[in-house]
């Protein structure tokens, strides 16, 4: 397969776990996302580099897939490779090991490039995607959206705070997540695990502005839609399974 | 001086930052308490084995000082001591230096024993706080108390999150210094540095239940407070300095 591999380790500490002692899934994605910036800065075309010419990357969807969520005191290992890409759009796959080497969870991403000042998509940059030796290809893949939410059974506001905010001047993608899971009753979720989610992120979220996180369950599905000023800003559709 | 000393070394990614691209205060203090925790586990004295035995560590207080806060791909080795106790009360002391060894952080912490069944204070059992080799002293600290919060120029509603929540089943103490912090305008946090905080922890808050977190400002001083069912659960003073 194409694509150049970058692993790294992780210890599981107390302040990336939930209450039952597994990893939480927006700290699964922050040590996902953070395994590919530091690819990107080994193979000298890091985030800061891209910034200086007034470029970044963004996110459209992850695809997750969970066999078995790390626990606390855990080390797992994620890697990661940008497989193929095509003008607009690069896919990048990520794979967690436990400490046997059993693959407990995977990530497929739709990474975009954007005009940061323009806040525009462009055509990817050769330069910047090339040391990734990914593998051109002209199609374009057609991952599945989620449903979106008709019915909420649950709805809660968030107001953006000043902590959600990086360093990248956007609500960090792991807060969309929590948004989402808060809604979900703390009994579903002691005794639930998740085994896949599909998330689409549409609009970016703005500091200072107050988001609805909206769920409809059915059974061990659950669908999530983030709405900001009346639009969808990102949906999700989980899967779960007793535990 | 007295106490076993235990170093760590942390690398600051992006998750850690908040928009400045400094390493955020809550983060700061939860990177020390992992230092803390790490340390039990070495002199095999873990959390996990004081649980076994229904006792568990609660701070009571934290006066953390900020020369410097590190920033974004900056390491820093975390350094901890528990240097005195008494029949109460066990004091710990946290160094953070640079990578050029250049001193840029302390915090001096308060715990206390807790019998985790009844949710009580209990007298420090000497099988716990012998291996850290800290001088035993009748004297009992007098630290000064954070002053109230009188007439609160803001004030925010926060509902304790799932993900708020740690295996340890209370509020991260991270997240009352974000909701403290989160009560400043975000022109006031990109224009001024923290340079000290004195934080008193007077009751748990629960999951499910909403805070209140009331700050008033006095010119580069700021005063807080966490109120959870009308009663004080959480107070802080804040020294800051403009940048």
């Amino acid at each position: 397969m194409a694509g150049k591999r970058y692993s790294e380790e992780k210890k599981i500490v107390y302040y990336d776990t939930d209450i039952s002692g597994r990893l939480s899934l927006g700290k699964l994605v922050d040590f996902m996302m953070l395994v590919s910036s530091d690819q990107s800065k080994q193979l000298d075309v890091s985030l800061q580099q891209m910034k200086d010419e007034g470029l970044g990357w963004v996110v459209t969807q992850h695809i997750i897939k969970i066999k078995k969520m790390p626990r606390l005191d855990d080390t797992i290992k994620i890697t990661t490779q940008a497989k193929t890409y095509n003008r607009f759009f690069c896919y990048r796959d990520f794979e967690a090991e436990d400490q046997a080497g059993n693959l407990i969870a995977t990530m497929h991403s739709v990474f975009v490039m954007m005009n940061l000042k323009k806040r525009r998509m462009v055509r990817l940059e050769d330069r910047f995607i090339e040391a990734y030796e990914g593998e051109y290809t002209t199609k374009i893949e057609r991952l599945a959206s989620p449903q979106p939410v008709e019915k909420p059974d649950q709805e809660h506001d968030y107001r953006v705070r000043f902590m959600d905010i990086d360093i990248n001047r956007h609500v960090n993608n792991a807060h969309y997540i929590d948004w989402m899971l808060d809604t979900l009753e703390p009994d579903f979720l002691l005794h639930h695990e998740l085994t896949e989610m599909n998330i689409l992120y549409k609009k970016e979220v703005s500091y200072g502005s107050t988001v609805t996180s909206r769920m409809q369950r059915d059974g061990l599905k659950t669908y999530h839609e983030i709405l900001n000023d009346g639009e969808p800003s990102c949906l999700a559709e989980c899967q779960w399974k007793e535990v």
